[in-house]
């Protein structure tokens, strides 16, 4: 794997650095592998470091003592995760799970080397809080769609109900959407929400639920 | 008002600025002052800048459409806020609402000199990235009581159910806690979260409910 060439793909800032930011972020960077289901994160793990995920998939979730889990994000090819370097962040106090979907390559900056790397780049630090601010405006999403819609649980009654005998339903977002009352972005960024949980499977002008039992959770919740 | 001291006193990293970002800082800040129930900002509003608070209490929330409304935190004295300049974060796609509980007065760094300081200094750039973090931080809490827990219902049925005549209940949080198979650093947590939504005064060993109607609502949402 050349390091640079996925360091460039993921900073979309890599061509403002200048050669010394760039060398010093290759120089930190190094390669390391984990097997599906292995949590890079949870609750007891050290502070890993900057994440950049070369391949696979890796899902960010809360999870509850009770066994409940929120699905935050997924990252995936290129995506950066700060949250694994969140012990060098101010004030974060809580708990992000990070578990591999698949066959994970990613390069870690250590915790140390990123802080100092922040601590002299404006224009890397600035990205970081770009990052944070895309990360923190998907989980006020949530928030909202959850505390205030239960659109969760209205989407996954529609789908319930409307579904054929092979759990397959015929419809567009647009219709979904006017039928609750909601907008055809929402309905389909929850839809890719259920999809991301493995509820569904979102195919050409189909829906086909995947996991009737844990829907039906949702709907019931 | 001195704007000089107000700087000094909010921006933690004060003494490790430089003199020229000290004086960029200064010579950007405008005193502004708001009345009560004053919106600094809502849906509709522009993006006024990065704002520190002198005097006063800003309530920082979510509306739904339907006029439910979740606190996000509140701003007081000394407090920055980064949302109201929200329209230089990468990726910021909700609004969050500012309103004044009291009357304000705050020094505002209008946009643009904001983000021309962001860009050159990696001090004033990591600090944002701080401020942002632990607000994200106070976020997904909100987001894992709610959806998690329900731990707002349960605590104000609680409160409900042990309210004397006079609306008082003299109790630890620690009973709570305990009652409730929580911790008490959670309990104390809701409970500061009701006395900043107006629900409770939290006194010297007494819990006192100012807002029952409301607290009603709560338990029964």
């Amino acid at each position: 794997m050349n390091i640079q060439e996925t360091l460039k793909n993921s900073f979309q800032i890599w061509n403002k650095l200048n050669e010394n930011e760039k060398s010093e972020l290759i120089s930190a960077s190094k390669v390391i592998n984990f097997k599906k289901n292995e949590m890079l994160q949870s609750r007891d793990a050290s502070c890993l470091g900057l994440i950049i995920l070369k391949k696979g998939i890796i899902r960010a979730y809360l999870a509850s003592d009770a066994g409940k889990e929120i699905t935050l994000y997924k990252l995936l090819e290129n995506d950066i995760c700060l949250f694994s370097a969140g012990c060098i962040m101010k004030d974060i106090n809580f708990d992000i799970n990070l578990i591999c979907e698949e066959d994970v390559e990613l390069i870690l900056i250590p915790t140390e080397k990123y802080n100092q790397i922040l601590e002299k780049s404006t224009v890397i630090s600035n990205y970081a809080s770009d990052i944070l601010s895309s990360r923190f405006s998907d989980t006020i999403w949530i928030l909202e769609q959850f505390v205030f819609h239960s659109l969760d649980k209205r989407v996954a009654n529609y789908l319930i109900e409307h579904i054929d005998d092979d759990n397959n339903l015929r419809i567009t977002h647009e219709k979904i959407a006017n039928e609750l009352g909601s907008a055809r972005e929402v309905i389909s960024r929850m839809l890719k929400y259920f999809e991301n949980e493995s509820l569904i499977k979102l195919e050409r002008n189909n829906i086909k639920v995947i996991n009737l039992k844990k829907l039906n959770k949702v709907a019931e919740s």
